[in-house]
């Protein structure tokens, strides 16, 4: 067995291994019972203690030596897998155990007080676990910075989105703030001088509107025989690829925010399904980061499924579905609820205009208290203002404002600018998706998504992570990340219509 | 660390991931699509050959060889521990890893087969299959008993039934094969001369078998905080001590079966449950062996819920559950459906009295397979002719004879006897408890199996592995395994009521 064979070897049990932690994951979220939860959290970390220690033993050193060494043998897909591999063993072997465990314990402490601080609206409460989580997180992105010899966020970066840079965030995000504020501004005016948007009459039965998102998951392409739909409080796609599991929650009084939630995980879903067959347990196999991954669940979601066609679509489905009578249920009334502008200071609630201003404010104010610029005594406070910078209003509380997300308190740092560049994406891809397949927009009117998915399996989900997210995305649209096809769509959408 | 400390710590670790496997396998089994069968495959094989490799590394040699030395330091819990320890590192280091995978892929290849042969009735297309089973079965029996210095059946058996002799099970079941036949003669002539049993009108909402299987598991003393109950195909107990994963499956004609299959499963889950808690994830916390834990269902399933009070509770609790009407809820004709004794071709069908027959057939010929002293080309006829002896019946064809139960085929020889030893000790151990708690019955016919329960966890369930199952029962019950407390156990139920 050559050195690059035997790392394959490792790399596909390690990932079996991974894979078994995410169906525990699953069984966790969805059917476990409260009693299980200790021995569940010993079994997941002796799952990632193995994985971590086959990760670092040391032969992997000589196994990535003797592979480096005979790279004139290797494919370009083995060449990619074995970079893959490499970054991964170098995020793995940058940290000393002792390191990682303290850390995993800082947040892990940290995350338990978050989920009373939040209700409580006490920042005071959490403040010292969040900054022995934040000192730890500083340590560490400055440790892989001196190694991966890069800034100290992309170090952190690099974790969630691979290669990517803040210097680019950067200028993406200014240009984003700039436009903003103005756009959302005249969005709200026209919106105001337009009919209201009517909420159609509830209650819509748990029953028909599980009916009615099966239905849905079916008609983006995903196929039941290697995946489920079930319930969990926080709503994921999770499971592995030949075995998805879509979760969503129903609320009798709307039926909506499921209906969309769920087109929202069979996005991410059928990225994962579709990930090269050939690949599968080895990195140059798997998705190729959150912002790739946000791009499938946002092209599902926002570009296709409130597209007109789509919603006008929709509208006829779900109306049938749930008997509704009212006029609510007309299309040009639906797509007002959809399309709905409205600045607010919950960011997962945010509509689609108003969303990159939440995921700016928390990528600028974790920017400067990674690099030290800025401490976490004064976040509430930069919070408050620099949400009233960007959307006009200034949260009443932490619990509407700092202690919304759960990111940075379970030690997720570096994570949230994926959000909105996945919705950036997006946009670009289903742009050239329409131009390159006409058909995609009537298709959608008839609740047929597959011209979009047959042109994303090929051009974006059979990749896997052979290519860097930019490099995808200037082979199939023309042009790496560019916050110009996004304010086009932005534009269309909700001036020009 | 002491070299003990050492030897716990990497028990503890091996056995998490063996509870990892097993909320795997319930999954498996209860909600994974089909098409996730593949890559669970392939994730159980990573977890279990990483469990191989931590038991079967170098250092364990030393860690057992430094334990033994400071034995003195140990107390007799933890002696204990390091004698199953080595029990399990025994078994696990006497065969190549090549011999293992061998036995592993012949196994799954003549499960395979056994799959469509069984309902095709063609014992001829499984031959080669099984023939290479049992020819890897053999060398593994003749291995271990060179290293263990026992019987090459009992090496076989020491999986199962942890210092199982076949010396003394013989002794047992050429005894309980002089006894039956005529007692079943007798108990089914006493029957013919009583009215007979009726059936109750079904259907039966699943539903409303669901909600009665709910209220009976709470009724034994389980507690859903720490456990489930689902539906399989095939039903079982799975899950981890602290997260138990009860199965059943359910029929609209017939409650009765799903009903007393749920009550043997609880008895299997409060065995785990009540499992000594300072142990968990150690050898010596473990379940003893399969008489045991079989003993444990048996004395819920048989001994318990199959009590004149018993019935006469849960006659009329599942009168008023299915609204029942006409007089065949009566709680004597209940008895006697509950108490029918007919032999029959199938083993998981049988009633008390014949299943023993079915059980000591199989050990006959499993051990006569092994040693050598027959072939499998022989099994067929010899089949046929056993369970005439036995039971005065000819199987019709092998899907009802030789092709009936799946554990051969799929590669667990010497399995078979734990059924009928876990019955015998289920009646001597629940005569002991009734002597000793003479409330016991009283409160079964109020359906309350409290005062059963806490003297079975305080003199079984809580003893894990610290005793052998003869000594266990000595302790108990005054004398090891014996036939004498069956014996009278089926004559003053089915000829003395």
């Amino acid at each position: 067995m050559s050195s690059y064979q035997a790392l394959e070897k490792k790399f596909r049990r390690m990932n079996a291994i991974g894979e078994a932690s995410g169906v525990l994951g699953w069984d966790m979220s969805t059917v476990m019972p409260a009693g299980g939860a200790e021995a569940r959290m010993e079994q997941l970390a002796a799952l990632s203690g193995v994985r971590h220690e086959i990760l670092t033993s040391r032969e992997m050193e000589d196994l990535f030596a003797g592979a480096l060494e005979k790279k004139g043998d290797l494919g370009s897909w083995q060449l990619a897998n074995l970079r893959e591999m490499q970054r991964i063993w170098r995020h793995a072997t940058t940290l000393e155990s002792d390191f990682v465990e303290a850390q995993t314990k800082a947040c892990k402490k940290c995350e338990m007080i978050w989920r009373s601080a939040r209700p409580d609206n006490d920042f005071a409460s959490i403040l010292p676990a969040l900054k022995e989580v934040l000192n730890l997180t500083r340590q560490e992105a400055k440790i892989k910075a001196e190694v991966f010899e890069c800034d100290t966020y992309d170090a952190l970066l690099d974790h969630f989105e691979p290669g990517g840079k803040s210097i680019r965030i950067d200028a993406i995000f200014d240009d984003l703030a700039t436009f903003l504020p103005e756009f959302t501004q005249a969005v709200q005016e026209k919106q105001a001088s337009e009919p209201q948007a009517i909420m159609p009459d509830g209650p819509f039965s748990i029953t028909d509107q599980e009916k009615l998102g099966r239905e849905m998951i079916k008609a983006v392409g995903f196929d039941f025989n290697h995946g489920r739909l079930d319930v969990s409080l926080h709503p994921f796609c999770g499971g592995v690829p030949d075995d998805i599991r879509i979760t969503t929650r129903y609320d009798e009084n709307d039926f909506m925010t499921s209906m969309m939630g769920v087109l929202h995980e069979t996005g991410h879903a059928m990225y994962e399904r579709n990930l090269p067959k050939d690949w599968r347990l080895q990195p140059v196999g798997s998705a190729r980061g959150m912002t790739m991954h946000e791009s499938q669940s946002l092209i599902i979601e926002m570009q296709a499924s409130r597209s007109e066609e789509f919603v006008s679509y929709i509208a006829s489905k779900a109306q049938t579905a749930f008997k509704g009578k009212s006029s609510a249920w007309a299309s040009d009334n639906m797509q007002r609820i959809y399309n709905k502008v409205k600045p607010d200071f919950i960011r997962v609630d945010a509509d689609e205009v108003t969303y990159p201003a939440h995921v700016i404010l928390r990528y600028r104010l974790e920017k400067e208290l990674i690099n030290g610029s800025m401490e976490l005594d004064t976040l509430p406070e930069a919070w408050s203002d620099g949400l009233e910078k960007l959307l006009g209003i200034r949260p009443p509380n932490d619990t509407m404002g700092c202690l919304q997300d759960i990111h940075w308190y379970d030690g997720a740092w570096g994570y949230f600018p994926t959000y909105t560049l996945g919705a950036m994406a997006a946009a670009q891809l289903f742009a050239s998706a329409k131009s390159e397949v006409p058909a995609i927009p009537e298709a959608l009117g008839r609740g047929d998504f597959s011209p979009l998915m047959g042109w994303l399996r090929k051009n974006v989900h059979t990749w896997g992570s052979f290519l860097s997210t930019d490099e995808l995305l200037t082979r199939v649209t023309g042009h790496p990340l560019d916050t110009q096809v996004f304010k086009a769509h932005l534009k269309a959408r909700y001036l020009e219509s």
